[in-house]
């Protein structure tokens, strides 16, 4: 069985009637979003916060009542994937460039779950660019100074222009030699002046679902949230 | 004589020949700016910087050269006004909205010397709103997070429509009971999803020149930067 399905699937199994949900973006929830939409059909009540355009409409072709992310205060659980996860339960995310609505919801669920085939979950992060979101206005500085951390950031670029986020801001991808202290980096690329956000997803997961190809699938619990 | 224009001439008597000057917004950085332009007319060559676009025009008008913020790596000398500066040489800043290049200034600067009047300069930070930029989507769920730090966001808004950064963001300003840990809550906000950045400016200003009205000038050197 498809890994990604197996993984996305298994964390509807914590889906609850009469649940806010946050619906996290990407390949792998997609089969999350998929088995909602039946438990719906079937009668199962829950409205959900779509973290992207692309979710929303999936959302609605599966018929699943939404309400927008913005409009809500806290979220029972939201579902989402990742670039890369570690065994600290840290992730990387924003390799799709909504990390910013990604991490709102996460940050006001009261349980967040994180679904990846086994190809995500490394020992240490870092293969994955870290995506950091930043002002368009004066980005090259901002880049000279995220640079200081030891990493050489590329501004995304789609069709030879600057990728431009949901939020109008730029993303520069940022591929460390050697990404340790997750943590101390996501505090201090944030207090660079023009950075918005970055894709570090650091004390948020409650749980990571594991899917292999085998068939095989492995749930992490989180006690330290 | 005007404690504004005290406080803005008197920083002007570090402008050196050569620099690359970043240029604050305000009142008091009006009278910097006009003894620069003075200081160029008389043959002084320096390239200055605009924080706003209120800035490069008074500096246009005064023909002082000009380089555009986005372009600079390294700025010699920031000066910059403040809404508010504490002892601890922290400050208060964005009552007029530009909070962000601003500190991007800043924070190039190999010397940023703060020109305020005396009513600016208080014991404790707070009397004065902070003003934090949010990005505008979910920014009511960043409002209720930066609520839980002890103080009651409140839009800006200019006729009835909410004030548009020129960053395309919004601005909540945030009158706290007690502003105590300036650098713990500047590092906080910032962690905040949808948090772009907040007015505390701290460990940057390296020099503080306050004007009275009695035509006394009092020059604060900080040590610990």
């Amino acid at each position: 069985m498809d890994s990604k399905r197996l993984a996305g699937e298994a964390a509807v199994n914590y889906v609850e009637d009469g649940m806010l949900l946050g619906l996290g973006t990407g390949s792998t929830v997609y089969w999350s979003l998929q088995k909602i939409g039946e438990l719906v059909q079937s009668g199962l009540r829950i409205r959900g916060a779509p973290t992207s355009a692309e979710t929303e409409k999936i959302a609605r072709q599966l018929g699943i009542p939404l309400i927008a992310l913005s409009e809500v205060s806290e979220l029972d659980l939201t579902i989402d994937g990742a670039d890369e996860v570690n065994p600290d339960f840290q992730l990387i995310k924003g390799g799709g460039g909504a990390l910013l609505r990604e991490k709102m919801a996460a940050s006001i669920s009261r349980r967040f779950i994180v679904v990846v085939d086994n190809s995500k979950y490394v020992p240490a992060l870092g293969q994955f660019p870290l995506p950091v979101e930043v002002v368009p206005f004066g980005w090259q500085i901002t880049r000279r100074q995220i640079s200081g951390f030891g990493c050489e950031p590329v501004l995304r670029q789609v069709h030879g222009s600057p990728f431009v986020t949901d939020n109008g801001n730029y993303i520069l991808d940022c591929q460390f030699a050697a990404l340790e202290a997750p943590e101390e980096l996501h505090r201090q690329l944030n207090l660079i002046p023009g950075v918005v956000e970055n894709g570090l997803f650091v004390n948020m997961a409650d749980m990571v679902i594991i899917g292999a190809s085998d068939g095989s699938i492995e749930t992490k619990v989180n006690t330290g949230v």
